[in-house]
């Protein structure tokens, strides 16, 4: 039993934008907050040493947090009570083996920013499940999704979040950490419904953003007269497929109605790098076109859509799904964009 | 047993902007379509006349359409196959009785643009309901919801609704009547969900964008930080408040889920007067200011609000709507914004 603290040392392990926006409200409540780079945040580390602001985030940290590189992980873990994760799902692997020592000395809490499905043993797997089978000593790992902008979280803009554990205690323990006034972490032990719904919302969210796109070819400008019903109702298609995954993976469909699923969907649809894809196919460029004009970027939804295609035949149902098919076939294989409506909401 | 056509005369009464919209799918697909005016509408139908525009949607319909005052309604019935009706709530008193004759002469499939809840015989009622039991020889009617901006519909945006009856047989010949390639009506069962839902999305749309109001105050521009994390859980938490009234009403939590829901409140906070009033008070503004600030405009959000505010004690269920009590202190008794993100999913 790893005792409960209202006040702890919290290691945040990766410093990009997630994990590091994670220790604006971690300072904030008082903790000693201990923010370590992997080996690819050299730069972001001394950047933050040298100004206290975060390049990327374009925010300044609170002035109590500590700033370590790569080469001080072992000594910032040693007393720590418990471990933030905040690197990419491509880091975890790396992160799995970094933080083992430490764990198998003793076990702590972890919470993990990346989440989602990923490949593994021949399935598809949520990311959790992964990292706890791939740590040695490790307990449970806590996941936390919902609808977050990093950079909002960081300058303070009210955010709800959701924390999910195979050890839901854990991950109540994370939520009494990390709760202010502008940050609110709700628990569930739903962990399959609020993981896969955090990796397809990236896939559906280039389906709803296709409509700003589609406006901006015709000559459209902003305005309340666009294509916002045609965005509608690919918004709602896109809660109800979301619920087909979910069921068909073993989850509760009534986790992609709360924060999880139409609150990550809303935000992921409101900004970032999926939403400009999918405006720019929108608009009329092939997915060939629009991934050379965003080159550089790494495009979650074309990770999961081509999950979702590989595994379709073993948990997909394709008449639940005709936006995702669609989705596929455009994103991936250069379809032409022609929105298949006569088949939503017939499941 | 009314004969089942492929291709009928129908006769829109109203000539508003959603009575007029749904004349150009009922137009494209070969329909005889008369728009008839009601007592209030005769600058619309004289417009109508002299140009085949519409001057509040700013686009022509298509020529195929004729056009009546009101006085020429007892003969733009007479041999229709079915009745379109373009009112707004307010208007159906009138409709009942203006209607009455004609239908008690030879019953005819009615559908009801306007929908959602109205005060009647001491409670709350689906206004198809009340319709269905004033109007003299009528069967029951059918309502059309989900996310549609008429503007959007008249110029053949594609669109997606959903059309819901007591006698779903009605329901389905109207899809039939009404589907193109770009308007594609759903049937369903639930007229309590998705009439609840028609009404709640005005109400919860204000708060959804308060957001965008609160930024602009800030001094923020359009971008991918905002406040999208503020207005995520917003949308996510009225979703969930949604499925809460339309339990205690009778309806079914799934029709949330869907376009009556999820796609009518996407649709319903990209546009329109709702959002404006919102945005107004996410600025600072009072209430009271914002009411001045938008005199004239008929608000649905503020009736809604009322009418759920009245009922509470009857219907509500006070500790699973928090956002809707907080909107109800904001927006009828002039309380200063102050979102209640610590009462959100709890329940």
């Amino acid at each position: 039993m790893i005792e409960a603290l209202a006040v702890a040392i919290i290691a945040v392990v990766g410093a990009g934008m997630m994990g590091s926006a994670l220790c604006v409200p971690l300072a904030d409540r008082g903790h000693t907050v201990r923010l370590v780079g992997t080996p690819l945040d050299d730069a972001l580390v001394a950047a933050l040493r040298a100004t206290g602001r975060h390049p990327a985030l374009g925010v300044e940290l609170p002035s109590s947090v500590q700033f370590h590189d790569v080469g001080e992980l072992e000594r910032a873990l040693e007393d720590a009570d418990a471990i933030a994760l905040g690197v990419s799902s491509a880091g975890v692997g790396w992160a799995a083996r970094a933080l083992s020592p430490a764990l198998q000395q003793r076990p702590r809490p972890v919470l993990m920013v990346s989440k989602g499905l990923t490949l593994a043993d021949g399935g598809l797997r949520v990311l959790t499940d992964v990292f706890d089978a791939r740590v040695a000593g490790g307990s449970a790992s806590v996941s936390v999704c919902g609808p977050c902008i990093a950079g909002e979280l960081a300058r303070r803009v009210p955010t709800m979040a959701v924390l999910t554990s195979r050890d839901p205690e854990l991950a109540r323990r994370f939520a009494g950490w990390l709760e202010t006034p502008y940050y609110r972490p709700r628990v569930t032990e739903d962990v399959v419904g609020v993981q896969v719904s955090a990796a397809l919302k990236n896939a559906y969210a280039l389906g709803v953003a296709l409509a700003a796109g589609l406006h901006e070819r015709a000559g459209g400008e902003r305005g309340s007269v666009a294509m916002h019903n045609y965005e509608a109702a690919v918004f709602a298609q896109a809660i109800c497929e979301m619920q087909s995954w979910v069921a068909r993976l073993g989850g509760d469909v009534k986790t992609v109605v709360g924060l999880a699923g139409t609150g990550d969907l809303n935000v992921t649809c409101n900004g970032g790098r999926t939403g400009r894809f999918g405006v720019l196919l929108g608009r009329g460029h092939t997915a060939r076109q629009a991934r050379e004009l965003m080159a550089g970027v790494t495009l979650e939804c074309l990770e999961v859509l081509a999950v979702l295609e590989r595994f379709m035949s073993v948990y997909g149902s394709p008449a639940e799904v005709p936006l995702l098919l669609h989705l596929i076939e455009l994103a991936l294989h250069d379809a032409p964009l022609a929105m298949p409506f006569e088949g939503f909401f017939l499941a």
